[in-house]
């Protein structure tokens, strides 16, 4: 029986309710960064020979040389033409919207600028990609195709010229539909590693795995603390907690749709959260009961029930006005305005990773072929963080061409600063640059 | 006597001694990881009493309420008030054009936009401000005015409505430069705090101090390994090691100008590192011979000496060409190319925080007031990041409105792919949506 909690922004007890339910902390393991590290310190060390001893290790996965833990071009096309043609034609599909988004993406945000000012000097950025990046993509149960897409599209229109994709493959299980996404993504090489040593692998290099400059994708604890460590050696992008669904009705969506967007979350975890606001309290009843009523008949039934129950919430709001303020407060992953007057409500929203307009957009278009990227912040982190993009695997410089001219205004200035903290030779070499007379 | 080190890519050892002196790591002290590990929970935990015991401790500051440590913006406005005219003209200057540079770029790469694709689908992504951002300024020898200037205008542009300054003034003593700088940029609220004490206030809030979404400014190993273990609760923008400057010199700038540019990183600090690559070695003879004749009158000379002496470089190279590979091994956080053709050589430059064309941009120029952003990634982390900027305040959230005729061919694509990841209810939410015939 799935009972999300029910609460009321009316209720004096709210705040104190909404704070209990809504908290969630990655636990910082000290004897996993204890374990992490050394793991780090010992691939850093030793290379391969470290690679290999930790998969036979964690991943019950023993070969004599890493040229058996890579996978050939071959073998990812061979795995991409045994799909079923129907499966092979969504990811080809999911795969050419998901380009054509990040195209746009690239063309609105991504390009290099430059204007020159009054006195004739150059300004601006030139945007350009990174050279090499890896790509975790987790392996077991929650392996997902879709992820390789989400990686590797954005990092490909941003010109990276080299992807690498690293997927843990216990017991030597490989997941075709990973592999057909890494042929249909154009994943440069593939290695069938994981964990902690696979991102020290990535972020170090080894004899046979290529040193990156970034490190993207999700993986469980190990991985994420072993990303957090080696973020300053390379980029990392995020660090994931667990999947959310924030769902804005007015009332106006057909119930059941709503049940099973919040099911759609809950599927992924125990821990996801799927959470809804709403004013009016009828349609909340209505919700709950294609919750009961639909629950029976799902595979994942057990793990969407341990989710609601433990982390959902139905929350009964005084206007659409308060259910958006709060659904600042909590700057979900994915936010859906599930009303027939999206785009009244959708200035309202700050903070969000995406946002999904109208009854029609259910989340999980958004997760497969809509277009945009799937990988997108959790745990409130939207309050500060964007959606992976193209931005992810670019980087900028400054541009800057001081006219002869412009060295005569800007070096007087440059020059009072720089006494002004002390640095004189700053100063100097900006009046080196002034005319002498 | 400053002698940089000179190396040949000619000679057989190049590789060996190039790798030697560019080698840098930060120290990763375990005894500062526990130290600042304890700093954060204790802040966590008790709050303003925390921060006060801490500042009593490390910075020599007793008061008896954290009021105490607060800077009024009266008090701002009057250090700004009694500088110099000179210097209360160079900040206003400096800070009307940092602000204009990164107008220009929110108009470039900052701004939202949608799209419809041919189903009547809207794709796009909304660009919204932070709400809250913390800056932490260095106090003590290296308290930079125009770090204020250069993290806090870019904040503002973005549309951040608060900004929270932590500047250390150990033993109470107070920069008025940064104060004025503070007041010039509009900094919010400014507290005199430091430390890991104060980047946990900034990330937890307090009774007193606000948290924020993101902190961003350079501090000291401590504030580094703080910042470190804050980020996924807060944003961070980078992890600063030591200063760096490459020259890559044609030969066709007055030595005595390049040679002051080397000095103007070295003076920063012994660990700071100044490169020449050049593929005239008289001119490289040149460049050393006004080193050593200027170096006598700076007033920063010890510290430039041992910069020069343990880590700068003089390379001679092949041609320019095979400089300009090199620099983008390094990734260097200033590059001038010191040319008199410098966009012959700007588009083979891949890696590099700002680029400085031209002999009359000497890198003080662009540190004070060109316009763009003086912080900048070091240590070659500018092979994956970029220059603080407008967008380090700014996140993206996807706009995604399927039409009910998208929902009909997206449906299909996404439950194929959402059974072939075994998460039906994904594939049932997508399947609600399609037309019932």
């Amino acid at each position: 029986m799935a009972k999300p909690l029910r609460l009321s922004t009316t209720s004096p007890t709210f705040e104190a309710d909404f704070k209990a339910r809504l908290h969630w902390s990655a636990d910082t393991d000290a004897a996993i960064e204890q374990r992490v590290a050394d793991i780090l310190a010992d691939v850093q060390k030793r290379g391969d020979a470290a690679v290999l001893e930790y998969t036979e290790r964690f991943d019950g996965l023993k070969v004599d040389s890493m040229a058996a833990l890579e996978l050939t071009q071959t073998e990812l096309k061979a795995a991409f033409d045994g799909l079923p043609a129907e499966q092979r034609d969504a990811l080809q599909a999911a795969a050419a919207r998901v380009r054509s988004y990040h195209e746009a993406q690239k063309k609105a945000s991504g390009e290099s600028w430059t204007y020159r000012d009054a006195d004739g000097t150059l300004l601006g950025q030139k945007v350009t990609p990174l050279d090499r990046v890896g790509i975790y993509v987790p392996g077991g149960k929650a392996a997902y195709p879709s992820s390789v897409l989400m990686n590797a599209i954005p990092a490909h229109v941003a010109g990276v010229e080299e992807i690498i994709m690293v997927v843990p493959t216990p017991k030597g299980e490989k997941n075709p539909l990973v592999l057909a996404a890494a042929y249909v993504a154009g994943v440069s090489r593939a290695f069938t590693i994981g964990g902690a040593q696979a991102v020290a692998a990535l972020a170090y290099g080894t004899a046979t795995v290529p040193a990156v400059d970034k490190i993207t994708g999700p993986g469980n604890a190990y991985v994420a603390a072993a990303k957090r460590r080696v973020f300053g050696t390379v980029g990392i992008d995020m660090i994931a907690g667990p999947s959310e669904i924030l769902v804005l009705a007015d009332g106006s969506t057909p119930a059941d749709w709503v049940a099973m967007d919040l099911f759609s979350q809950a599927e992924h975890d125990e821990l996801a959260q799927s959470v809804l606001l709403c004013p009016d309290a009828a349609y909340i009843a209505r919700v709950q009961a294609e919750i009961e009523r639909l629950l029976p008949q799902m595979p994942r039934k057990d793990i969407i029930e341990k989710s609601l129950n433990g982390r959902g919430v139905l929350i009964h709001t005084r206007s659409m006005e308060e259910a958006c303020a709060i659904s600042n407060r909590i700057a979900p992953e994915h936010l859906e305005v599930s009303s027939n007057e999206p785009h009244k409500w959708e200035p309202l929203l700050k903070h969000a990773g995406a946002i999904f307009l109208g009854a029609f957009t259910s989340e999980s278009l958004g997760d497969y072929c809509a277009g945009p990227n799937h990988v997108l912040p959790t745990s409130g982190t939207a309050r500060f963080s964007s959606p992976l993009g193209v931005y992810d695997f670019q980087k900028r410089s400054s541009l800057i061409e001081v006219s002869e001219q412009g060295a005569q205004t800007l070096g007087k200035i440059a020059a009072v600063l720089a006494y002004g903290e002390g640095l004189q030779a700053h100063a100097m070499a900006a009046e080196f640059r002034l005319k002498k007379d």
